[in-house]
């Protein structure tokens, strides 16, 4: 069931983002500073809105794959940046629309933008971020490139409307939960690694293996997020948990204790998911129900299939340092979750 | 002050949007087509909501702006058509995203799609109509046109944050709600006038002209727009009258009220605009001082000399049938007001 890494400094430690960082360490300074040049407008409260969430942004994940892709490509000129910037004003502006939608109040520990500034502005921001990310891609000249990641945000979209109709359905099955997740966090994942081949002009089979890598990886990432809001560990990333069971969404652990339990656990949830009648230990009975039907262990083991599938699709590759960090990511995203 | 319109059918007739309609007639049927294809999506809750506020769309006036353009170009290809279509999804996204922001209740006299599906829906399905937008264009595979496209999606955004600035402060100039109103209306007119050029492949010096005549035009349609919040007129249209006022909002006919009130007539903007505090016969005293002041009369005033500009930018086109109903246009865009 593991995944063979393989990492040249040990095999025991724990898997991080490190190796990854430090290889795409020049390049995402110039991805940073592309954003806050690209962000800029004589409208002040846009570069303020942006920047905060920009700032807030954590890890720059998506735009380290485009990097890291076009380097494991053997790409050598600077195109990759632009468009690693492009990717990541897509993410943001997903951001800034989610807040709106979710209500949320809290985004990687900070206030959320929409919580200072109120949802129109993040509404408004976020289109600005996503109209930019278009004129930079335009720039760049790739039709091919302007045509994935045009693609890709028309999925995205349809991603978030389908998790909207699904939030608060305990009908929905691990079907559906799938669809919704390669959806709207997949997808971009996808589409940002396999950019890196296309900069690179590397055959179709290799832009397929760097988005189906990107794929896999992503619906993995999302399946442990979902854990994690149901699990300790969550806290000490600043994220409070239990949002997820506030909003009723139906991800992979609910669905899965969901399936496993009795009529009266189902109806404990469709009272607190559904009708989001939740009262005092609601959130602590859905955790006790979870670890009763093994729904975080397995959730777990779901989102190891989809690094299995990653890693495989890696293989056509020939051994780099941006290959083994890319395996390493895989288990990074799934250890996490411990 | 006067336009000369240059009208074969008779000076004295009321303009119309006849005589455009009539020219684009069988490309707006093959463009409505394209549209209701390209909004579909296997998630239903997209074609249901995005074809409410489609069918709600009114006069396609974007669009039309686009074909007549191409046609007076001589343009004889279809290209025009799926372009016309991405305008008119641009601007169904900013209406969307508009119903967001403004918490309006009413569209055109209809239930807002927010009103109907939430904001979350409205703000989600903008993303998907802005995306599918920018995949048509790539299908197109015009960078120019994505070029035109993307920086007015990006200058429409920031047209709509200034407003939010603007809105509520009764210290707003003139200028400052020219910059709004060009970003936010004019420049998707101008992008989709010039895209006419684009497609015919004419010098830049008739993109520049059609660009120029939509960017005037569109200064023109809004500035009515605004007086027409205050006009009995409005009623007319199935919109009701004061939305702007009720919100706040710093359109012309109050700027010129304001600067041309004294220090007890500022107060009264202040208390109804700023603090929102409003009561019984402030809409009816708000119209009352506009009209002591001229400010309607003087707004439609503003709006002829920006469609004069609209007129003579069009000087260096041969006549011809689109040409005229283009001039026509203008008219009609400014005698709405009576």
């Amino acid at each position: 069931m593991g995944i063979v890494v393989n990492l040249d400094e040990g095999r025991d430690a724990k898997p991080s983002l490190d190796a990854l960082t430090a290889l795409v360490a020049d390049d995402i300074k110039a991805v940073n500073s592309l954003i806050v040049q690209r962000m800029d407008s004589p409208v002040e409260m846009i570069p303020q809105l942006a920047g905060h969430i920009v700032a807030a942004g954590g890890k720059r994940l998506r735009p380290m794959l485009t990097l890291a892709a076009a380097r494991m490509c053997d790409y050598t000129g600077t195109r990759h940046l632009a468009l690693a910037a492009c990717v990541e004003f897509i993410h943001t502006a997903t951001l800034l629309h989610d807040d709106v939608v979710d209500e949320s109040d809290l985004r990687r520990g900070l206030a959320s933008a929409n919580a200072l500034w109120g949802n129109k502005a993040s509404v408004l921001v976020g289109d600005f971020l996503f109209s930019r990310s278009f004129e930079l891609m335009v720039e760049d000249g790739s039709l091919h490139v302007l045509g994935i990641l045009s693609n890709a945000s028309a999925v995205i979209a349809e991603g978030e409307v389908m998790q909207l109709i699904t939030t608060n359905d305990t009908e929905t099955g691990e079907t559906a939960y799938l669809d919704v997740i390669k959806a709207k966090t997949a997808k971009l994942f996808a589409a940002a690694c396999r950019i890196g081949a296309v900069v690179a002009e590397r055959p179709r089979v290799e832009e397929e293996a760097l988005d189906t890598y990107g794929m896999n990886l992503g619906i993995a990432f999302q399946i442990i997020d979902d854990v994690l809001d149901y699990s300790a560990k969550q806290a000490t990333l600043g994220k409070s948990i239990g949002d997820d069971f506030k909003e009723g969404k139906i991800s992979l652990p609910v669905i899965l204790a969901f399936h496993r339990g009795g009529s009266e656990e189902r109806l404990f949830w469709r009272r607190t998911l559904e009708d989001l009648e939740q009262g005092e230990g609601d959130l602590e009975h859905a955790i006790h129900l979870m670890e009763k039907h093994l729904a975080l262990e397995d959730s777990v083991k779901r989102a190891r299939h989809y690094g299995a599938m990653a890693h495989d699709a890696l293989g056509i590759f020939a051994e780099s340092p941006q290959k083994a960090a890319f395996n390493e990511l895989i288990e990074f995203c799934i250890e996490r979750a411990y």
